[in-house]
């Protein structure tokens, strides 16, 4: 069975991008905490199990997939070979597909202001948050970005998907973007309606649910997740 | 026909990955030039050009594709689709994909030591440059995980495609490292001997020779790339 590792579901982002990677495989696998800045991190790490030192990934066996993009596709060839009709990655229509690749790296390589000054937390709100003007330059870029692709294609992009997603069905690039999703409603940041909409469905999804409680229930004490002004998710 | 939208050969380190994708997929491409911190860019950017406000893009009529891991993707997907047999992105070993996939994940996100101490620079060479501890962290990790794609399936992962290569031919991994393979030779970058290999291999081929001609050729004058101590390359 695939092991999926991840950090805090409560605080790294990139574990749960990995983690909707797996769900959207429709594949079985199992998943395994290793907490952030605890013993259990270093001795996983020490194991061999953490080949970048980072979650999350992937294991197969002993094939290891490290890096959320990378699982996502590598999943995708998974699926793909196994010739099972699951697994919704990446649209097929070549211009849906470029977009969805394209803001999909552009979310792996980018987007450093939001991701410092906003870090994900999905126990805590801060509704007195003032965001500076490198943070809403980057949400109005992803604002422009989510727009654009249920404009163009969210609805009509794989006629066998339709959905309230990016390009209908929930897939890669909603992966991609899901914790700038609960960023923007952990800081209060400012939308369009197009993306309030989007990011509302996202939050209702099955899987999004599921990680939110299993985040509220984890119980590690963070101090440095502390920003002055939470209050509990 | 495809348009490719790069900066400066001797500096834009990301424009050679995007193209060397181009040059992967055997398609027919123009590649045109926009040398950063000039009018042109500016102007370029003005129309619409760069989505990102970054290079490289691949335009394909009005289909734009930026950042070149997307580009690599894109065009893998839009070779298989026509169903030709050239382009060889990822090995088809499901293990050695996961190594593929994982390295170049790492590098499209990480190396921030290496990529900010030690800027790609195709015209002057530093024989003098003292490397940073970050520095060198980065590159014994690079030279780690292209010691294991060479021991482990350089020479066997696609038999159809046995070479000198990270995964035998020269592939989508091979891109993403090319300008690292260009910064051990500039900076004068310690590495092991099958690294050391495999830095000849990738600078003896064609592409990269035709790349790193065009590249010397170039006149743009750019103040920012004169580290002292530059000899010419
Ligand atoms: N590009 C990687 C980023 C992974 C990453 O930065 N993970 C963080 C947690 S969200 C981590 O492991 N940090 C621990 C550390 O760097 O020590 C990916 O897409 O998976
Ligand atoms: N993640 C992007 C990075 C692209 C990038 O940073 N390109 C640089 C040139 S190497 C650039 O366009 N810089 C100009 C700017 O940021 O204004 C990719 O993989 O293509």
């Amino acid at each position: 069975m695939l092991r999926l590792i991840i950090g805090n579901r409560a605080y790294s982002s990139w574990s749960l991008r990995g983690w909707l990677a797996c769900k959207i495989s429709a594949l079985d696998f199992e998943t395994v905490v290793l907490p952030m800045d605890t013993p259990e991190w270093d001795s996983g790490a020490a194991k061999g199990e953490l080949p970048s030192g980072k979650v999350p990934v992937l294991w197969d066996g002993d094939i290891a997939v490290w890096d959320s993009l990378a699982i996502a596709d590598w999943l995708a060839d998974k699926v793909r070979n196994a010739r099972v009709s699951r697994g919704h990655f990446w649209p097929q229509d070549m211009a849906a597909r470029a977009l969805a690749r394209s803001m999909s790296a552009e979310m792996h390589s980018g987007f450093q202001a939001l991701r410092s000054g906003c870090a994900m937390n999905l126990k805590y709100n801060f509704p007195d948050f003032v965001p500076s003007p490198e943070v809403l330059a980057d949400v109005a870029r992803i604002d422009a970005l989510w727009s654009r692709a249920r404009d163009v294609f969210g609805t009509h992009a794989d006629v066998a998907h339709e959905g309230p997603f990016l390009f209908g069905g929930f897939g890669a690039a909603d992966a991609m973007y899901a914790p700038v999703v609960t960023r923007i409603r952990t800081y209060g940041l400012p939308v369009s309606d197009v993306s309030a909409a989007y990011c509302e469905a996202v939050a209702a999804h099955p899987w999004m649910v599921e990680w939110t409680e299993a985040a509220k229930a984890e119980t590690y004490p963070f101090a440095r997740y502390l920003v002055p002004g939470g209050v509990p998710a």
